[in-house]
Protein backbone atom coordinates (compact mmCIF):
# COMPACT_ATOMS: atom_id res chain seq x y z
CA UNK A 1 0.00 0.00 0.00
CA UNK A 2 1.21 3.31 -1.20
CA UNK A 3 -1.41 5.60 0.68
CA UNK A 4 -0.83 4.94 4.14
CA UNK A 5 -0.89 8.97 5.15
CA UNK A 6 -1.94 10.37 8.56
CA UNK A 7 -4.58 13.07 8.72
CA UNK A 8 -4.05 13.31 12.34
CA UNK A 9 -0.95 13.86 13.75
CA UNK A 10 -2.21 12.87 17.14
CA UNK A 11 -3.72 9.68 16.35
CA UNK A 12 -1.60 7.71 18.68
CA UNK A 13 -3.27 9.50 21.73
CA UNK A 14 -6.83 9.56 19.74
CA UNK A 15 -6.44 5.70 19.45
CA UNK A 16 -5.70 5.15 22.70
CA UNK A 17 -8.17 7.50 24.38
CA UNK A 18 -10.72 5.38 22.17
CA UNK A 19 -9.78 1.96 23.50
CA UNK A 20 -9.44 2.96 26.34
CA UNK A 21 -13.16 3.69 26.37
CA UNK A 22 -13.84 0.25 24.89
CA UNK A 23 -15.03 -1.27 28.34
CA UNK A 24 -15.20 -4.84 26.89
CA UNK A 25 -11.54 -4.83 27.12
CA UNK A 26 -11.07 -4.53 30.33
CA UNK A 27 -13.19 -6.96 31.49
CA UNK A 28 -11.56 -9.45 28.89
CA UNK A 29 -8.09 -7.97 29.79
CA UNK A 30 -7.46 -7.06 26.34
CA UNK A 31 -3.80 -4.83 26.01
CA UNK A 32 -3.04 -2.22 22.66
CA UNK A 33 0.54 -3.28 22.13
CA UNK A 34 0.74 -0.93 18.97
CA UNK A 35 -0.62 1.72 16.62
CA UNK A 36 1.20 2.77 13.69
CA UNK A 37 -0.68 4.55 10.59
CA UNK A 38 -2.90 1.72 9.14
CA UNK A 39 -1.85 -0.57 11.43
CA UNK A 40 -3.13 -2.23 15.32
CA UNK A 41 -2.03 -4.82 17.19
CA UNK A 42 -3.99 -6.24 20.35
CA UNK A 43 -2.98 -9.08 22.70
CA UNK A 44 -5.16 -11.11 25.51
CA UNK A 45 -3.86 -13.62 27.74
CA UNK A 46 -6.04 -16.58 28.33
CA UNK A 47 -8.30 -16.49 31.33
CA UNK A 48 -10.47 -19.70 31.88
CA UNK A 49 -13.48 -17.46 31.25
CA UNK A 50 -13.07 -16.31 27.61
CA UNK A 51 -13.33 -20.03 26.39
CA UNK A 52 -16.28 -21.88 24.71
CA UNK A 53 -16.82 -25.18 25.24
CA UNK A 54 -13.50 -26.99 24.97
CA UNK A 55 -11.58 -24.84 26.71
CA UNK A 56 -10.17 -22.93 23.84
CA UNK A 57 -10.61 -18.95 23.23
CA UNK A 58 -13.99 -18.29 22.05
CA UNK A 59 -14.89 -17.24 17.86
CA UNK A 60 -16.71 -14.34 19.58
CA UNK A 61 -13.40 -13.14 21.86
CA UNK A 62 -11.05 -13.76 18.97
CA UNK A 63 -13.88 -11.28 17.40
CA UNK A 64 -13.56 -8.49 19.72
CA UNK A 65 -9.76 -8.36 19.42
CA UNK A 66 -9.30 -8.68 15.78
CA UNK A 67 -12.49 -6.01 15.12
CA UNK A 68 -10.91 -3.63 17.58
CA UNK A 69 -6.90 -4.46 15.78
CA UNK A 70 -8.64 -3.81 12.66
CA UNK A 71 -10.81 -0.86 13.38
CA UNK A 72 -8.13 0.82 15.00
CA UNK A 73 -5.83 0.39 11.92
CA UNK A 74 -8.09 2.14 9.93
CA UNK A 75 -8.88 4.99 12.78
CA UNK A 76 -5.74 5.98 12.70
CA UNK A 77 -5.61 6.98 8.71
CA UNK A 78 -8.92 8.81 9.54
CA UNK A 79 -9.56 12.34 9.26
CA UNK A 80 -9.97 14.24 12.76
CA UNK A 81 -12.78 14.72 14.41
CA UNK A 82 -14.26 11.48 12.65
CA UNK A 83 -15.61 7.92 14.44
CA UNK A 84 -14.88 4.73 12.93
CA UNK A 85 -17.91 2.40 12.91
CA UNK A 86 -17.65 -1.48 11.83
CA UNK A 87 -19.69 -2.32 8.46
CA UNK A 88 -19.20 -5.82 8.89
CA UNK A 89 -16.03 -8.53 8.87
CA UNK A 90 -16.25 -11.76 7.94
CA UNK A 91 -13.53 -14.81 9.87
CA UNK A 92 -11.72 -17.78 9.12
CA UNK A 93 -11.25 -19.79 11.76
CA UNK A 94 -8.57 -22.04 11.18
CA UNK A 95 -7.46 -23.93 14.08
CA UNK A 96 -8.30 -23.75 17.32
CA UNK A 97 -7.13 -21.34 19.40
CA UNK A 98 -5.39 -23.16 22.21
CA UNK A 99 -2.24 -21.39 23.76
CA UNK A 100 -1.70 -19.18 26.46
CA UNK A 101 -2.06 -15.53 25.14
CA UNK A 102 -4.04 -14.47 21.22
CA UNK A 103 -2.72 -11.72 19.55
CA UNK A 104 -4.51 -9.41 16.19
CA UNK A 105 -2.59 -7.61 13.63
CA UNK A 106 -4.92 -5.43 11.56
CA UNK A 107 -3.68 -3.66 8.57
CA UNK A 108 -5.57 -1.43 6.25
CA UNK A 109 -5.36 -2.59 2.43
CA UNK A 110 -7.95 0.36 1.08
CA UNK A 111 -7.98 3.66 3.21
CA UNK A 112 -11.36 5.29 1.61
CA UNK A 113 -12.75 8.57 2.67
CA UNK A 114 -16.23 6.96 3.36
CA UNK A 115 -15.30 3.21 3.49
CA UNK A 116 -12.28 1.68 4.63
CA UNK A 117 -11.07 -2.13 4.05
CA UNK A 118 -8.43 -3.88 6.49
CA UNK A 119 -6.89 -7.42 6.94
CA UNK A 120 -6.44 -8.75 10.53
CA UNK A 121 -4.39 -11.92 11.04
CA UNK A 122 -4.89 -13.79 14.73
CA UNK A 123 -1.67 -15.87 16.03
CA UNK A 124 -2.24 -17.96 18.93
CA UNK A 125 0.76 -18.26 21.22
CA UNK A 126 2.44 -21.42 22.35
CA UNK A 127 5.69 -21.35 24.26
CA UNK A 128 8.07 -20.04 21.33
CA UNK A 129 5.90 -20.16 18.73
CA UNK A 130 3.48 -18.32 16.85
CA UNK A 131 0.57 -19.83 14.97
CA UNK A 132 -2.03 -18.64 12.78
CA UNK A 133 -5.32 -19.05 13.88
CA UNK A 134 -7.87 -16.78 12.10
CA UNK A 135 -8.12 -14.59 9.52
CA UNK A 136 -10.59 -11.56 9.07
CA UNK A 137 -11.85 -9.06 6.47
CA UNK A 138 -13.26 -6.10 7.44
CA UNK A 139 -14.99 -3.15 5.99
CA UNK A 140 -15.10 0.32 8.00
CA UNK A 141 -17.17 3.72 7.72
CA UNK A 142 -15.80 6.86 8.96
CA UNK A 143 -18.28 9.14 9.67
CA UNK A 144 -18.30 12.66 11.20
CA UNK A 145 -18.36 12.94 14.68
CA UNK A 146 -21.19 15.52 15.35
CA UNK A 147 -21.49 15.01 19.26
CA UNK A 148 -19.89 17.22 21.12
CA UNK A 149 -18.01 16.98 24.29
CA UNK A 150 -19.17 18.94 27.20
CA UNK B 1 -36.38 -26.05 5.10
CA UNK B 2 -37.67 -29.43 5.43
CA UNK B 3 -34.41 -31.30 6.31
CA UNK B 4 -34.53 -30.42 9.77
CA UNK B 5 -33.91 -33.91 11.24
CA UNK B 6 -32.98 -34.65 14.89
CA UNK B 7 -30.38 -37.08 15.48
CA UNK B 8 -29.95 -37.02 19.37
CA UNK B 9 -33.05 -37.13 21.02
CA UNK B 10 -30.91 -35.42 24.31
CA UNK B 11 -30.17 -33.08 22.04
CA UNK B 12 -31.45 -30.33 24.24
CA UNK B 13 -29.00 -31.74 27.52
CA UNK B 14 -26.52 -31.87 25.07
CA UNK B 15 -27.28 -27.93 23.90
CA UNK B 16 -27.37 -27.39 28.01
CA UNK B 17 -24.76 -28.92 28.83
CA UNK B 18 -22.17 -27.48 26.07
CA UNK B 19 -23.48 -24.07 26.65
CA UNK B 20 -23.15 -24.07 30.42
CA UNK B 21 -19.02 -25.02 29.42
CA UNK B 22 -18.56 -21.90 27.65
CA UNK B 23 -17.25 -19.77 30.02
CA UNK B 24 -17.36 -16.76 28.25
CA UNK B 25 -21.17 -17.25 28.57
CA UNK B 26 -20.80 -16.77 32.75
CA UNK B 27 -18.65 -13.54 32.45
CA UNK B 28 -20.57 -11.42 30.10
CA UNK B 29 -24.14 -13.18 31.57
CA UNK B 30 -25.60 -14.61 28.19
CA UNK B 31 -28.38 -17.07 28.79
CA UNK B 32 -29.63 -19.12 26.58
CA UNK B 33 -33.32 -19.11 26.30
CA UNK B 34 -34.62 -21.52 23.86
CA UNK B 35 -33.13 -24.55 21.75
CA UNK B 36 -35.14 -26.54 19.37
CA UNK B 37 -33.85 -28.67 16.45
CA UNK B 38 -32.15 -26.37 14.15
CA UNK B 39 -33.11 -23.54 16.01
CA UNK B 40 -31.19 -21.68 18.91
CA UNK B 41 -32.13 -18.58 20.98
CA UNK B 42 -29.30 -16.16 23.29
CA UNK B 43 -30.17 -13.24 25.21
CA UNK B 44 -27.43 -10.86 26.93
CA UNK B 45 -28.70 -7.46 28.60
CA UNK B 46 -26.74 -4.58 28.53
CA UNK B 47 -24.00 -4.26 31.04
CA UNK B 48 -21.52 -0.99 31.21
CA UNK B 49 -18.49 -3.53 30.64
CA UNK B 50 -19.70 -5.12 27.15
CA UNK B 51 -19.59 -2.06 25.33
CA UNK B 52 -17.65 -0.02 22.40
CA UNK B 53 -15.85 3.35 22.98
CA UNK B 54 -19.55 4.75 22.03
CA UNK B 55 -21.36 2.66 24.74
CA UNK B 56 -23.11 0.58 22.02
CA UNK B 57 -22.75 -3.46 22.45
CA UNK B 58 -18.86 -3.67 20.48
CA UNK B 59 -19.08 -6.19 17.72
CA UNK B 60 -17.21 -8.67 19.09
CA UNK B 61 -19.62 -8.87 21.92
CA UNK B 62 -22.51 -9.24 19.41
CA UNK B 63 -20.78 -12.09 18.02
CA UNK B 64 -19.95 -14.11 20.75
CA UNK B 65 -23.78 -14.87 21.27
CA UNK B 66 -24.57 -14.80 17.23
CA UNK B 67 -21.89 -17.44 16.79
CA UNK B 68 -22.99 -19.51 19.65
CA UNK B 69 -26.77 -18.70 18.87
CA UNK B 70 -25.99 -20.27 15.46
CA UNK B 71 -23.69 -23.15 16.35
CA UNK B 72 -26.22 -24.29 18.52
CA UNK B 73 -28.73 -24.52 16.63
CA UNK B 74 -26.57 -26.74 14.03
CA UNK B 75 -25.66 -29.05 16.76
CA UNK B 76 -29.12 -29.75 17.94
CA UNK B 77 -29.05 -31.68 14.58
CA UNK B 78 -25.61 -33.22 14.89
CA UNK B 79 -25.12 -37.26 15.32
CA UNK B 80 -24.75 -38.30 18.88
CA UNK B 81 -21.13 -37.93 20.02
CA UNK B 82 -19.78 -35.53 18.10
CA UNK B 83 -18.45 -31.63 18.04
CA UNK B 84 -19.22 -28.70 16.72
CA UNK B 85 -16.34 -26.37 15.51
CA UNK B 86 -17.54 -22.72 13.48
CA UNK B 87 -15.88 -22.71 10.33
CA UNK B 88 -16.37 -19.36 9.30
CA UNK B 89 -18.42 -16.29 9.85
CA UNK B 90 -19.74 -13.28 8.71
CA UNK B 91 -21.70 -10.35 10.42
CA UNK B 92 -22.81 -6.91 9.28
CA UNK B 93 -23.82 -4.84 11.49
CA UNK B 94 -26.79 -2.56 10.33
CA UNK B 95 -27.64 -0.26 12.83
CA UNK B 96 -25.26 0.77 16.24
CA UNK B 97 -26.21 -1.81 19.09
CA UNK B 98 -28.03 0.84 21.49
CA UNK B 99 -30.51 -1.04 24.13
CA UNK B 100 -31.14 -2.52 27.25
CA UNK B 101 -30.09 -5.82 25.58
CA UNK B 102 -29.80 -7.96 22.20
CA UNK B 103 -30.82 -11.47 21.43
CA UNK B 104 -29.57 -13.71 18.91
CA UNK B 105 -31.54 -16.28 16.70
CA UNK B 106 -29.89 -18.98 14.75
CA UNK B 107 -31.24 -20.93 12.33
CA UNK B 108 -30.06 -23.79 10.10
CA UNK B 109 -30.59 -23.21 6.46
CA UNK B 110 -28.40 -26.31 5.39
CA UNK B 111 -27.85 -29.58 7.89
CA UNK B 112 -25.06 -31.54 5.88
CA UNK B 113 -23.61 -34.58 6.99
CA UNK B 114 -20.10 -32.51 7.50
CA UNK B 115 -20.57 -29.07 7.36
CA UNK B 116 -23.76 -27.39 8.34
CA UNK B 117 -24.89 -23.38 6.92
CA UNK B 118 -26.70 -21.01 9.18
CA UNK B 119 -28.24 -17.71 9.48
CA UNK B 120 -28.15 -15.59 12.54
CA UNK B 121 -30.64 -12.69 13.12
CA UNK B 122 -29.38 -10.35 15.93
CA UNK B 123 -32.19 -7.94 17.62
CA UNK B 124 -31.56 -4.61 20.35
CA UNK B 125 -34.33 -4.49 22.43
CA UNK B 126 -35.60 -0.78 23.46
CA UNK B 127 -38.94 -0.54 25.40
CA UNK B 128 -40.89 -3.02 23.78
CA UNK B 129 -39.49 -2.17 20.30
CA UNK B 130 -36.96 -5.13 18.73
CA UNK B 131 -34.99 -4.03 15.69
CA UNK B 132 -32.89 -5.69 13.67
CA UNK B 133 -29.30 -4.52 14.48
CA UNK B 134 -26.97 -7.68 12.83
CA UNK B 135 -27.19 -10.28 10.33
CA UNK B 136 -24.34 -13.22 10.54
CA UNK B 137 -24.20 -15.88 8.20
CA UNK B 138 -21.91 -18.98 9.68
CA UNK B 139 -20.63 -22.71 8.60
CA UNK B 140 -19.86 -25.26 11.36
CA UNK B 141 -18.09 -28.79 10.94
CA UNK B 142 -19.36 -31.39 12.77
CA UNK B 143 -16.61 -33.68 14.01
CA UNK B 144 -16.58 -36.81 16.20
CA UNK B 145 -15.73 -36.86 19.66
CA UNK B 146 -12.76 -38.85 20.03
CA UNK B 147 -11.78 -37.07 23.37
CA UNK B 148 -12.91 -39.39 25.78
CA UNK B 149 -14.22 -38.33 29.63
CA UNK B 150 -12.77 -40.06 32.80
CA UNK C 1 -38.93 -4.34 7.04
CA UNK C 2 -40.92 -1.53 7.66
CA UNK C 3 -38.52 0.84 6.27
CA UNK C 4 -38.85 0.06 2.22
CA UNK C 5 -40.14 3.25 0.90
CA UNK C 6 -39.26 4.36 -2.91
CA UNK C 7 -37.92 7.41 -2.81
CA UNK C 8 -37.69 7.48 -6.99
CA UNK C 9 -41.18 6.77 -8.70
CA UNK C 10 -39.40 5.48 -11.85
CA UNK C 11 -37.64 3.11 -9.85
CA UNK C 12 -38.50 -0.06 -12.46
CA UNK C 13 -37.39 1.77 -15.41
CA UNK C 14 -33.88 2.96 -13.47
CA UNK C 15 -33.47 -0.79 -12.77
CA UNK C 16 -34.29 -2.22 -16.08
CA UNK C 17 -32.25 0.50 -17.77
CA UNK C 18 -29.32 -0.46 -15.70
CA UNK C 19 -29.89 -3.95 -16.32
CA UNK C 20 -30.16 -3.87 -19.91
CA UNK C 21 -26.60 -2.05 -19.60
CA UNK C 22 -25.03 -5.23 -17.80
CA UNK C 23 -23.38 -6.90 -20.75
CA UNK C 24 -22.77 -10.07 -19.07
CA UNK C 25 -25.96 -10.42 -18.74
CA UNK C 26 -26.19 -10.62 -22.01
CA UNK C 27 -23.51 -12.69 -22.63
CA UNK C 28 -24.89 -15.52 -19.93
CA UNK C 29 -28.44 -15.12 -20.74
CA UNK C 30 -29.50 -14.04 -17.57
CA UNK C 31 -33.12 -12.51 -17.61
CA UNK C 32 -34.18 -9.90 -14.77
CA UNK C 33 -38.00 -11.11 -13.87
CA UNK C 34 -39.42 -9.33 -11.20
CA UNK C 35 -38.55 -6.33 -9.23
CA UNK C 36 -40.12 -4.37 -6.44
CA UNK C 37 -39.44 -1.84 -3.71
CA UNK C 38 -36.72 -3.19 -1.87
CA UNK C 39 -36.99 -6.72 -3.96
CA UNK C 40 -35.53 -8.40 -7.39
CA UNK C 41 -35.27 -11.49 -8.69
CA UNK C 42 -32.92 -12.70 -12.06
CA UNK C 43 -32.75 -16.06 -13.35
CA UNK C 44 -30.39 -18.10 -15.48
CA UNK C 45 -31.04 -20.94 -17.77
CA UNK C 46 -28.78 -23.74 -17.84
CA UNK C 47 -25.94 -23.28 -20.46
CA UNK C 48 -23.03 -25.89 -21.10
CA UNK C 49 -20.51 -22.72 -21.40
CA UNK C 50 -21.47 -21.87 -17.49
CA UNK C 51 -19.81 -24.24 -16.35
CA UNK C 52 -17.17 -24.88 -13.52
CA UNK C 53 -15.27 -28.76 -14.43
CA UNK C 54 -17.99 -30.97 -12.68
CA UNK C 55 -20.90 -29.18 -15.25
CA UNK C 56 -22.18 -27.43 -12.29
CA UNK C 57 -23.14 -23.96 -12.55
CA UNK C 58 -19.78 -21.95 -11.50
CA UNK C 59 -20.14 -20.59 -8.22
CA UNK C 60 -18.80 -17.30 -9.84
CA UNK C 61 -21.50 -17.31 -12.55
CA UNK C 62 -23.92 -17.88 -9.03
CA UNK C 63 -22.40 -14.38 -7.85
CA UNK C 64 -23.27 -12.52 -10.91
CA UNK C 65 -27.08 -12.88 -10.80
CA UNK C 66 -27.10 -13.04 -6.85
CA UNK C 67 -24.87 -9.99 -6.52
CA UNK C 68 -27.05 -7.77 -9.35
CA UNK C 69 -30.27 -9.09 -7.58
CA UNK C 70 -29.40 -7.85 -4.57
CA UNK C 71 -27.88 -4.51 -6.10
CA UNK C 72 -31.06 -3.82 -7.88
CA UNK C 73 -33.33 -5.23 -4.94
CA UNK C 74 -30.89 -1.88 -3.17
CA UNK C 75 -31.10 0.38 -6.00
CA UNK C 76 -34.84 -0.08 -6.17
CA UNK C 77 -34.89 2.08 -2.91
CA UNK C 78 -32.48 5.10 -3.46
CA UNK C 79 -32.72 8.63 -4.54
CA UNK C 80 -32.91 9.59 -7.88
CA UNK C 81 -29.20 10.32 -9.78
CA UNK C 82 -27.63 8.04 -7.60
CA UNK C 83 -25.42 4.61 -8.38
CA UNK C 84 -25.44 1.89 -6.88
CA UNK C 85 -21.71 0.16 -6.12
CA UNK C 86 -21.28 -3.45 -4.16
CA UNK C 87 -18.90 -2.75 -0.98
CA UNK C 88 -18.46 -6.60 -0.74
CA UNK C 89 -20.61 -9.70 -0.85
CA UNK C 90 -20.35 -13.45 0.84
CA UNK C 91 -21.78 -16.63 -0.45
CA UNK C 92 -22.12 -19.83 1.04
CA UNK C 93 -23.08 -22.40 -1.75
CA UNK C 94 -24.88 -25.00 -0.23
CA UNK C 95 -25.20 -27.85 -2.76
CA UNK C 96 -24.13 -28.16 -6.04
CA UNK C 97 -26.10 -25.74 -8.59
CA UNK C 98 -27.01 -29.00 -10.82
CA UNK C 99 -30.15 -28.09 -12.74
CA UNK C 100 -31.85 -26.57 -15.91
CA UNK C 101 -31.61 -23.05 -14.08
CA UNK C 102 -30.79 -20.88 -11.22
CA UNK C 103 -32.84 -18.28 -9.84
CA UNK C 104 -31.95 -15.25 -6.91
CA UNK C 105 -33.92 -13.33 -5.18
CA UNK C 106 -32.60 -10.17 -3.54
CA UNK C 107 -34.42 -8.71 -0.62
CA UNK C 108 -33.03 -5.17 0.74
CA UNK C 109 -32.90 -5.69 5.22
CA UNK C 110 -31.63 -2.04 5.94
CA UNK C 111 -31.48 0.80 3.59
CA UNK C 112 -29.55 3.14 5.00
CA UNK C 113 -28.55 6.78 3.39
CA UNK C 114 -25.17 5.52 2.02
CA UNK C 115 -25.39 2.38 2.77
CA UNK C 116 -27.78 -0.78 1.94
CA UNK C 117 -27.63 -4.26 3.71
CA UNK C 118 -29.09 -7.48 1.31
CA UNK C 119 -29.65 -11.08 1.32
CA UNK C 120 -29.82 -13.04 -1.50
CA UNK C 121 -30.88 -16.41 -1.80
CA UNK C 122 -30.40 -18.72 -4.85
CA UNK C 123 -32.27 -21.44 -5.76
CA UNK C 124 -31.70 -24.08 -8.37
CA UNK C 125 -35.10 -25.69 -10.75
CA UNK C 126 -35.02 -29.40 -10.82
CA UNK C 127 -38.60 -30.45 -12.83
CA UNK C 128 -40.98 -28.67 -10.08
CA UNK C 129 -38.80 -28.34 -7.77
CA UNK C 130 -36.46 -25.23 -6.70
CA UNK C 131 -33.71 -25.99 -3.96
CA UNK C 132 -32.00 -23.56 -1.61
CA UNK C 133 -28.41 -23.88 -3.52
CA UNK C 134 -26.67 -20.53 -2.07
CA UNK C 135 -27.15 -17.60 0.13
CA UNK C 136 -25.70 -14.19 0.36
CA UNK C 137 -25.28 -11.72 2.15
CA UNK C 138 -24.22 -7.91 0.38
CA UNK C 139 -23.37 -4.35 1.52
CA UNK C 140 -23.89 -1.83 -0.93
CA UNK C 141 -23.12 2.03 -1.30
CA UNK C 142 -25.28 4.45 -2.99
CA UNK C 143 -23.36 7.50 -4.50
CA UNK C 144 -24.26 10.53 -5.83
CA UNK C 145 -24.69 10.29 -9.91
CA UNK C 146 -22.05 13.46 -11.12
CA UNK C 147 -21.65 11.63 -14.55
CA UNK C 148 -23.77 13.45 -16.93
CA UNK C 149 -25.15 11.83 -20.16
CA UNK C 150 -24.81 13.60 -23.20
CA UNK D 1 2.94 -20.55 6.12
CA UNK D 2 5.54 -24.12 6.42
CA UNK D 3 2.71 -26.48 5.51
CA UNK D 4 2.77 -26.25 1.54
CA UNK D 5 3.32 -29.99 0.80
CA UNK D 6 2.47 -31.46 -2.89
CA UNK D 7 0.64 -34.76 -2.24
CA UNK D 8 0.25 -35.24 -5.64
CA UNK D 9 3.47 -35.23 -8.16
CA UNK D 10 1.26 -34.82 -11.03
CA UNK D 11 -0.52 -31.33 -9.43
CA UNK D 12 0.32 -29.34 -12.80
CA UNK D 13 -1.46 -31.56 -14.98
CA UNK D 14 -4.68 -32.23 -12.44
CA UNK D 15 -5.41 -28.56 -12.47
CA UNK D 16 -4.82 -27.74 -15.87
CA UNK D 17 -7.18 -30.33 -16.81
CA UNK D 18 -9.76 -29.32 -14.54
CA UNK D 19 -9.58 -25.73 -15.33
CA UNK D 20 -9.65 -26.52 -19.11
CA UNK D 21 -13.14 -27.95 -17.91
CA UNK D 22 -14.67 -24.64 -16.14
CA UNK D 23 -16.41 -23.89 -19.59
CA UNK D 24 -17.13 -20.51 -18.29
CA UNK D 25 -13.31 -20.01 -18.87
CA UNK D 26 -13.78 -20.71 -22.07
CA UNK D 27 -16.72 -17.95 -22.57
CA UNK D 28 -15.32 -15.02 -20.51
CA UNK D 29 -11.80 -15.80 -22.23
CA UNK D 30 -9.70 -15.67 -18.88
CA UNK D 31 -6.16 -17.71 -18.63
CA UNK D 32 -4.69 -19.98 -16.08
CA UNK D 33 -1.22 -17.93 -15.75
CA UNK D 34 0.45 -20.23 -13.43
CA UNK D 35 0.22 -22.46 -10.64
CA UNK D 36 2.62 -23.95 -8.10
CA UNK D 37 2.11 -25.50 -4.42
CA UNK D 38 -0.18 -23.76 -2.80
CA UNK D 39 -0.70 -21.03 -5.46
CA UNK D 40 -2.65 -20.14 -8.57
CA UNK D 41 -2.94 -16.99 -10.67
CA UNK D 42 -5.17 -16.60 -13.45
CA UNK D 43 -5.87 -13.50 -16.02
CA UNK D 44 -9.04 -12.18 -17.33
CA UNK D 45 -8.53 -9.48 -20.11
CA UNK D 46 -11.36 -6.47 -20.61
CA UNK D 47 -13.80 -7.03 -22.93
CA UNK D 48 -17.38 -4.69 -23.72
CA UNK D 49 -19.32 -8.21 -22.48
CA UNK D 50 -18.37 -8.53 -18.92
CA UNK D 51 -19.26 -5.19 -17.76
CA UNK D 52 -21.60 -3.94 -15.24
CA UNK D 53 -23.77 -1.21 -15.90
CA UNK D 54 -20.71 1.85 -15.93
CA UNK D 55 -18.11 -0.44 -17.91
CA UNK D 56 -16.21 -1.83 -15.37
CA UNK D 57 -15.85 -5.53 -14.48
CA UNK D 58 -18.66 -7.29 -13.25
CA UNK D 59 -17.99 -8.29 -9.39
CA UNK D 60 -19.49 -11.66 -10.46
CA UNK D 61 -16.93 -11.87 -13.49
CA UNK D 62 -14.40 -10.60 -10.79
CA UNK D 63 -15.01 -13.85 -8.54
CA UNK D 64 -15.41 -16.40 -11.46
CA UNK D 65 -11.17 -15.71 -12.14
CA UNK D 66 -10.94 -15.21 -7.95
CA UNK D 67 -12.97 -18.53 -6.73
CA UNK D 68 -10.96 -20.51 -9.60
CA UNK D 69 -7.66 -18.93 -8.47
CA UNK D 70 -8.25 -19.66 -4.81
CA UNK D 71 -9.72 -23.21 -5.42
CA UNK D 72 -6.91 -24.62 -7.52
CA UNK D 73 -4.39 -22.71 -4.88
CA UNK D 74 -5.82 -25.30 -2.59
CA UNK D 75 -6.37 -28.13 -5.71
CA UNK D 76 -3.02 -28.05 -5.95
CA UNK D 77 -1.80 -29.01 -1.95
CA UNK D 78 -4.85 -31.71 -2.44
CA UNK D 79 -4.24 -35.60 -2.27
CA UNK D 80 -4.78 -37.49 -5.32
CA UNK D 81 -8.45 -38.94 -7.04
CA UNK D 82 -9.91 -36.00 -5.00
CA UNK D 83 -12.30 -32.85 -5.93
CA UNK D 84 -12.47 -29.27 -4.35
CA UNK D 85 -15.69 -27.70 -4.09
CA UNK D 86 -15.96 -24.12 -2.74
CA UNK D 87 -18.07 -23.83 0.65
CA UNK D 88 -17.96 -20.08 0.45
CA UNK D 89 -15.96 -17.09 -0.08
CA UNK D 90 -16.26 -13.86 0.71
CA UNK D 91 -15.00 -11.01 -1.58
CA UNK D 92 -14.28 -6.92 -1.02
CA UNK D 93 -14.47 -4.70 -3.79
CA UNK D 94 -11.95 -1.81 -3.26
CA UNK D 95 -12.09 0.05 -5.97
CA UNK D 96 -14.19 0.32 -9.44
CA UNK D 97 -12.28 -2.92 -11.45
CA UNK D 98 -11.73 -0.45 -14.60
CA UNK D 99 -8.62 -1.05 -16.51
CA UNK D 100 -7.88 -3.44 -19.50
CA UNK D 101 -6.96 -6.92 -17.71
CA UNK D 102 -7.58 -8.24 -14.03
CA UNK D 103 -5.91 -10.98 -12.77
CA UNK D 104 -6.47 -13.18 -9.09
CA UNK D 105 -3.10 -14.08 -7.23
CA UNK D 106 -4.86 -17.26 -4.78
CA UNK D 107 -3.16 -18.41 -1.83
CA UNK D 108 -3.55 -20.88 0.40
CA UNK D 109 -3.27 -19.84 4.28
CA UNK D 110 -4.01 -22.98 5.71
CA UNK D 111 -4.46 -26.73 4.23
CA UNK D 112 -6.78 -29.23 6.35
CA UNK D 113 -7.35 -32.84 5.02
CA UNK D 114 -10.73 -32.08 4.51
CA UNK D 115 -10.80 -28.02 4.33
CA UNK D 116 -8.54 -25.62 2.80
CA UNK D 117 -8.50 -21.85 3.38
CA UNK D 118 -7.35 -19.40 1.16
CA UNK D 119 -6.62 -15.88 0.36
CA UNK D 120 -6.80 -14.00 -3.24
CA UNK D 121 -6.23 -10.52 -4.29
CA UNK D 122 -7.39 -9.41 -7.78
CA UNK D 123 -5.04 -6.46 -9.50
CA UNK D 124 -6.59 -4.64 -12.40
CA UNK D 125 -3.73 -3.66 -15.16
CA UNK D 126 -3.18 -0.13 -16.62
CA UNK D 127 -0.18 0.89 -18.73
CA UNK D 128 2.25 -0.48 -16.42
CA UNK D 129 0.34 -0.15 -13.07
CA UNK D 130 -1.31 -2.95 -10.90
CA UNK D 131 -3.70 -1.73 -8.49
CA UNK D 132 -5.04 -4.06 -5.75
CA UNK D 133 -9.27 -3.83 -6.57
CA UNK D 134 -10.60 -6.91 -4.88
CA UNK D 135 -9.43 -9.40 -1.73
CA UNK D 136 -11.38 -12.82 -1.24
CA UNK D 137 -11.20 -15.19 1.20
CA UNK D 138 -12.29 -18.39 0.62
CA UNK D 139 -13.43 -22.06 2.27
CA UNK D 140 -13.02 -25.29 0.03
CA UNK D 141 -13.68 -28.65 0.62
CA UNK D 142 -11.32 -31.45 -0.62
CA UNK D 143 -13.91 -34.73 -1.15
CA UNK D 144 -12.91 -38.12 -2.45
CA UNK D 145 -13.76 -38.13 -6.19
CA UNK D 146 -15.51 -41.42 -6.46
CA UNK D 147 -17.13 -41.19 -10.23
CA UNK D 148 -15.36 -42.66 -11.87
CA UNK D 149 -14.68 -42.04 -15.62
CA UNK D 150 -15.50 -44.01 -18.68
Amino acid sequence: MTELRTQNDDYVNVVKDSFSKQTIMHLIGAELVDVTPGFCSIELCHREDLCQQDGFFHAGVISIIADSAGGYAAFSLMRPNSRVLTVEFKINLLRPAAGHSIFAKGEVIRAGKNLSFTEVKVYVRNSNKNTLCANMTQTLACVDDTIKSA
